[in-house]
């Protein structure tokens, strides 16, 4: 059990655990913006801005943890 | 103990905490599409779009897990 | 403790830990199902489609993990 072998668990938990919460808050991101359009199709196009935007948030916080899982896997850091 | 053992470990991290948020995500998404669908039934082509719009989008970040875990398996980084 | 162990580790690891977000996500979407027939029992046709081409997709990630696991489990990887 060396540094390089905890390198290798360290990537893994940075993307793997990195994933949980995106994951989670993506799917409710969606799930909200498709009941608001079968509620009121009409409203679609307002919807779909926010729907994009609170996507790219959501999904900002797990391009971070990517970057620093591949930083450590590919030794970088 | 050695660097090959955690080699394992790390890669069965990744795919498995890995799969926690998208499972969750994906399945809040098509709860929504199937709630939205039964209130407004029109609205199937609609809201068929986003949900697998959000479902690539989620399933994506497990992707990521899954490729970081692959490279670890077979000992590329 | 050898690497023979942590390879048993692994494989648990990730068929376990694999299982807890397509469970709680195949979960989310049977419930979303149902709840939008008891709402409106004439979708239940249309609703029954999406619902099953839910729960493939969900199902596919703890696919993967169970793949990873056997890959571990049987000396493969």
């Amino acid at each position: 059990m060396t540094d390089d072998g905890l390198r290798l668990i360290a990537a893994a938990l940075a993307v793997g655990i990195g994933a949980v919460g995106p994951g989670v808050g993506i799917g409710v991101i969606f799930s909200g913006a498709l009941q608001a359009m079968g509620r009121n199709p009409e409203a679609e196009g307002t919807l779909r801005t926010y729907m994009f935007l609170g996507f790219a948030l959501v999904e900002a916080l797990f391009i971070f943890a990517l970057v620093i899982a591949l930083l450590i896997a590919f030794r970088i850091v």
